[in-house]
Order: C-alpha cells, then structure tokens, then sequence
C-alpha cells in the first residue's frame, strides 16, 4: 500500500533535508511550498505550489492529495524576528485549517514541529518533568497548537506526533544564525564578535533533525518527543571546533560581543524516540561541522551541490 | 472620548444580555453577526453581518469598525455537540485572526470568554490552584487560544482579560439545555425525566454573566477571571425550585434519567471579579429562575418580549 506523504515547509533548513530522509523509508513525498525548490529540486518528490496562510487554497490542495502522512515543519522562522512576531498567531491559524483539511481527507497519521522554546528555561532545561511554559509568543504558539492537535488527534482518532526540535546547525541554514556565521567568517579568514559562548545546548546536525522526522512519521508512537542528541556542548565549544576545522586560529573572538540573557542550559532528553521510535542521530559533532564548513565552501564558489 | 466596542456573539445566550449592560457602561457598541437579531433589536447598536469564520471579510469589518475595545463572546455552541466538534480549531484560527485584526486596527482592550471546561475536573474545581487541565476539545480549544492571546497580549502592549464562564442559565437559552427543559416543562404541566441531580454547580443568571462581561471590558485588569457566583447549589435544587416556583409539585422526576459520569463539584472562585473588577452578581437564584420562567411562558405565548 502507498503510503502518501503530506510535507510542509519542504523548502526550510530542515524540511530540504526531510525530502530525502522520507524518500528513503519509502514515502511517496508530496511537498507543499510557497515556491519550488533551487534547481535541480529533489527527485521523486511531487510539488505543490500554494500559501499555506490562504485556508481555501491549501484545503483544496490537501484534499486533492489525500495522503496518509503529513509532517508539518512549515512555521514563521525569520532570524531574530519570529520570537515575538504576530505572524505566529497566524501560523497556529493556518497549521489548525491544515490538520483538519488533512483528517478530513483520510489523513491517519500527523507529525509536526515543535520547539525546545515550549519548555520552562529559567530551570535546568529540559530534563524529564520539565514544566512546559514558555517565555515567548513563537513559544506560547507551538505549546498552544500542540495542545489543540493533542485533543483534536484523541477525539477524531488521528495519530499524532510532535518533534521538539533544539539546536539545529548544517548546511542551509540562515546566515546570519551564529553557526554559520561562524562558518561563513572562518572560511573567508576574517575575524568574528562572538559572546562569550558558555551556553550549554544540544546541538543536532540538520540531517540527524530531517531523519528523526521521517522516523516520527514511519512510527505509530505518539505524543511529544525531543529531538537532540541528549548530549550538551558550550556555543564556544562549537565555535573553535569550527575554525579548528577550517585550520584557522584567533577569528573567533570569544567575549567580544555581548552576552544575551539565557538559559544556562537546553539540552534534550531524547529517550522516547530513541526507545518508542528506534532513532538516534548519526552525525557526531565533527562530521556534521565538517559538511556545514563544505556546504559553506561550495556556496562561496557558487555551486550549491 | 468615544469607547468603541466590537461586540462577537451578540445574537447568542450571553450576548443578547451583553448589548444592555454594554450601553449602561457607555459603550458604542459595534455587533459582529451572522444575522440579525429578532425584532425589535436591541437599539443603539450598531450591526455589522459577517460570518467570523470569513478572515478577509472579518478583517475587513474590523479594520472598519476601528474599535477600542472587543469583547469576543462568539464560539461554536451547538448544545450536546460543541465538547468534541472539530469545529473547536476553526474557532481558535478565527478568534487568533480577529484579535490580530482588532489590535492591528488601534484595539486596546480585549476581553474573550473562556469556559470552566479549561480547569482540571478531576479534583476539587475550582478552588484556587485548580490546574488547567482541559478534558475535552472545548476545553483544550479554549485554553490554548488564552495562552496564545496573553503571550500576545504581553508582546504587542495589548489590555487581555479572559473570563471563564460556569453555568449560565436564564432568558434566551436553548430550549433543549436542562433549565431551559425544565422550565419548558413545568409550564406545561408536563413530567420531565432527570438525573439524581446531585452534582453541586455554580449557576449564575445569564444578566449577571453579561454584567460581568461589560464590567471586564469597561476594566485595566488582565488575565483570567471566573465568571460565577462563587456559591454552588445541586442542580437538583435548581429544577425542584423551577418546579416550585411555578407552583407545581411531582413533574420533576430525579433519578428518572441515568446520571453521566461528572464531576461531583464545579464552583466558580470569583474573587478576582469582585476584588479587582468591582462585580458582583445582583441575582438571587429564586429571581433568576422567576426571570426564566416568566421569559418561557411568554415564548409559549409567542410574544418574547
């Protein structure tokens, strides 16, 4: 039997990396996106031009399609921007339209992103037990749209999973997200303000991210699941083992720009997806920094491979 | 200075009693219906007829309207079917638009009503401390859209104040809810079979309920409020009173009806209300339950006056 799956945000940092995590645990992948893809686009992924904020439009599409899995990475992510901005309220409107159009279209199982910024960070984040209660409005959105699909998936029977992403870093990130900027300034030899970097957080390679989804998605466990690697590491650590990697020394400038007022630590208690799920990353800290710095240098030479 | 209020459900059972007690505060009240209300109209309203589950024709209105305050009564309220509808997420994603549409359009005060439905039913409801732990999709619904809207109230300087409804009887109700039966019934002289009853509630006149909605509005206080008495009486009580107050005897048959698996006790804490708000209810149940019957029997007669 085919299993047809729904994918949003297929053109993000994580969901370029999903096509093909989906694509090789057999899904037929139909992507939803505002645009296509850079070329060449994955192959044997069907493509769906639509605004997911327009409800007619994409309840049209998604009942066209008639899949039986979604995984809805899709959110408002500008840098900087997204934490406190009002487009979340419409990204919890438009992500409600979606699960029901896809439910309503025969839809059995859900997978959707949610966010290390639902938990409570003024204590030691997020071991087990960790009150979710988030201190932002991107935050209070993904909480308060888990919740709804929480209920919603009981009540009509659906099958439903959420992600809780952390510390994504890899190629096609933003640039001006501090790994790659750092990444960006090493490569090209020039030196780099950085705070000083003492932070404690679960960073995941954003394969490792696409194929904790995909697992998500070929499994029937449901409710919430971090994904991280359960391991910490300090920002500064990441930050020198990538100029180590690019064989430059004294760039990253540590303590040279300000420290923001943060958790001292977010690190993820993967342990339901690996035990329920099966999945654990397959990317240690170096290789996944290696392909970033290679992603990065191929993009400085204008060729994206 | 012109307060002008954007007034949602004002056709239902709240908001039909909302208009007056708007007025009296000195309110312009701008009403946002599907329909209009049966002749004659509460006077001095304005009627604007959108469907609110239309965001472009909603945001259009709003933005015209250009309200200071909103008080957003309108939710999906089919008796029996609203605890499990999926209807509930339709009405998170056009309560998130309406509000953005309202504070976009110079909006300063919002006031939205929740349900006892977000508490914890499963112990003492609601004593203070009560944990909000929604059992049903209503609930759930309900309780997200408030954590989004205080997380955006909070992020764009937004006046939010929520309250949560109880039990709400009176003038105007749907003839198919138990006081609404009941009364119908004593009327016509005709035997009603009931539950034992038993279950202790705090049941407040539906005035009252509006009352509290237009002090909520013409107020600075933020965040939840129980809309209630803060007295509870055994649903028995409240039918074998109807009975009596319509000087009758041995209609009412407790016990005739199979009870459904509720929680023994549901009382409102309305201190806040009183505290920070300066209401309270000026209803005695017996005057209540006189106002409903006498509303009924002038229905029976065809002339809802």
């Amino acid at each position: 039997m085919v299993r047809r799956l729904l994918l949003t945000g297929a053109t993000g940092f994580v969901g370029s990396h999903a096509t093909a995590a989906l694509l090789e645990r057999g899904f037929e992948v139909h992507a939803l996106a505002r645009g296509r893809p850079g070329e060449p686009g994955p192959a044997n992924v069907t493509w769906h031009e639509v605004d997911l904020l327009d409800p007619a439009a994409t309840d049209a599409i998604v009942r066209t399609v008639a899949a039986t899995h979604l995984v809805h990475l899709a959110w408002y992510a500008e840098h900087g921007a997204f934490w406190d901005a009002p487009e979340n309220l419409d990204w919890v409107a438009a992500s409600l339209g979606l699960v029901r159009s896809f439910q309503a279209a025969g839809g059995r199982r859900a997978v959707v992103a949610g966010t290390c910024a639902e938990y409570d960070w003024s204590g030691d984040c997020c071991a087990a037990g960790t009150p979710l209660r988030p201190a932002t409005l991107y935050g209070a959105a993904k909480d308060a749209f888990r919740r709804v699909l929480e209920a919603y998936a009981h009540s009509v029977g659906l099958s439903a999973a959420w992600g809780r992403i952390f510390f994504t870093y890899g190629p096609g990130e933003q640039p001006t997200r501090v790994v790659a900027s750092v990444a960006r300034a090493v490569l090209a030899g020039e030196p780099i303000a950085c705070s000083s970097g003492t932070q404690l957080r679960d960073f995941l390679y954003v394969g490792d991210v696409a194929s904790a989804f995909a697992a998500l998605a070929d499994s029937t466990a449901s409710g919430s699941f971090d994904v991280g690697s359960g391991g910490g590491v300090e920002l500064r650590d990441v930050l020198l083992r990538l100029e180590r990697l690019a064989g430059r020394d004294g760039l990253v400038r540590l303590g040279a720009a300000p420290d923001r007022e943060e958790p001292a630590r977010i690190v993820a208690d993967p342990s339901r997806l690996r035990d329920e799920v099966g999945w654990s990353p397959s990317h240690e800290l170096d290789v996944g920094l290696e392909r970033t710095l290679a992603w990065w240098r191929s993009a400085r030479l204008g060729s994206r491979t």
